[in-house]
């Protein structure tokens, strides 16, 4: 029997390669969505659609309410900044940061890790062509590892200690597509936009959108997600 | 106008005085519940007059669903415990255990303080008259802190670090509630049983019951909340 992983998958370019990426390490993943009042649940259905492609072993999607709370672009009733300058790209942290959405994430993946008696966990996070949020860097994740080890049985039971898988953390994104590609990722079915129109096709402007096509361009190749609408 | 902490507030003994220490700490407290499938939603009912009566700032439920894991005594189809010897207490992991709880409670407590511009986060475990969860412990709560200073704006902008406080983590059941007496909670509001009958009542035999009672005892004082049922 092949070990477990709980993979992190949004939708977008980077999960869906990280969950390609367990695969290939050898583990059955185990895929875990949220519904958490973002602005468009397209990125929902790509999620779906990519689990089922790439045979995983289970897709499951949380509900959570972010909205509760606000502050955010992605859940609020904020404008989507557009066409940033490139330089702007990965500078302070911007609106669209959803606060503590990735420590959210985690705790809903730790938790179900220890349901499925898995100790790894992959997360999409990307410290170089990133957005400027703060959790998506090293020292952010080997923190939440350490804090992990000791919230479960794991830590006081001394089996196998729990692992945050990142295997992006350092990929810029023209080497995230290229690993991708090389796995058979069908990126058609991805989703990255903050701001998608109702039939799910990328705005194009907005800085996720930017990091995507600045990626494929540097690999001379064009994004398949343009040439087709995922719905 | 006072500083603002959040207060994570389950209506059991111990939060419900975490809550008055933290008002006598010279807080506004902002207190959160969470419907997360636990088998029954009096604790939730209790957590509502409690944030009423002893004048929260703002009081949230939020929706979570932890059963979709399932793996708990608290939110599955498996027996809760009774009558363990007084002995057994605090030994071993309990099958109440809810995977990664405070860990997911303390992820949306941290969301909500950055949303509120609020540096501080209490919680009210405790580490002596416990049931032997893992994410009760000093050491998980130290490292939680550690991730969290990480994860957020406050983080990364060099602001105020974020506190998670846990005033009751070294103090005996007994000391809590002869300190919530002092700073006037009304105890008879509180329930702390795991396994209450539809109208509230306590079972008396469950783990949470057997400390809850024991404190009293030592204190030679009845529970107010064996005397009115808090309907």
């Amino acid at each position: 029997m092949k070990a477990r992983a709980v993979v992190l998958l949004s939708g977008g370019l980077d999960s869906s390669t990280t969950m390609a990426m367990a695969h290939e390490a050898g583990f059955d993943t185990y895929c875990m969505s949220f519904r958490y009042g973002q602005r468009h649940a397209h990125e929902l259905l790509c999620a779906e659609k990519i689990a089922l492609k790439m045979g995983a072993a289970r897709h499951v999607v949380v509900d959570i309410d972010l909205r509760t709370f606000g502050g955010s672009a992605l859940t609020a009733d904020i404008d989507v900044p557009k066409d940033r300058l490139p330089a702007d790209l990965g500078t302070g942290i911007p609106v669209t940061y959803v606060p503590a959405r990735n420590t959210v994430f985690l705790s809903f993946a730790l938790a179900w890790a220890e349901v499925l008696d898995s100790t790894d966990i992959f997360i999409g996070v990307n410290a170089l062509d990133y957005s400027g949020y703060p959790d998506c860097r090293p020292d952010y994740i080997a923190a939440y590892e350490q804090m992990a080890n000791l919230a479960t049985r794991a830590g006081v039971e001394g089996v196998k200690p729990l692992k945050i898988h990142t295997p992006l953390i350092a990929m810029s994104k023209a080497e995230i597509i290229q690993e991708g590609l090389r796995l058979g990722v069908d990126y058609s079915l991805t989703i990255s936009c903050y701001d998608p129109s109702a039939s799910g096709l990328p705005c194009g402007s907005c800085d996720a959108c930017q990091l995507r096509q600045k990626g494929f361009k540097q690999l001379g190749i064009s994004d398949p997600a343009l040439r087709s609408s995922v719905t």
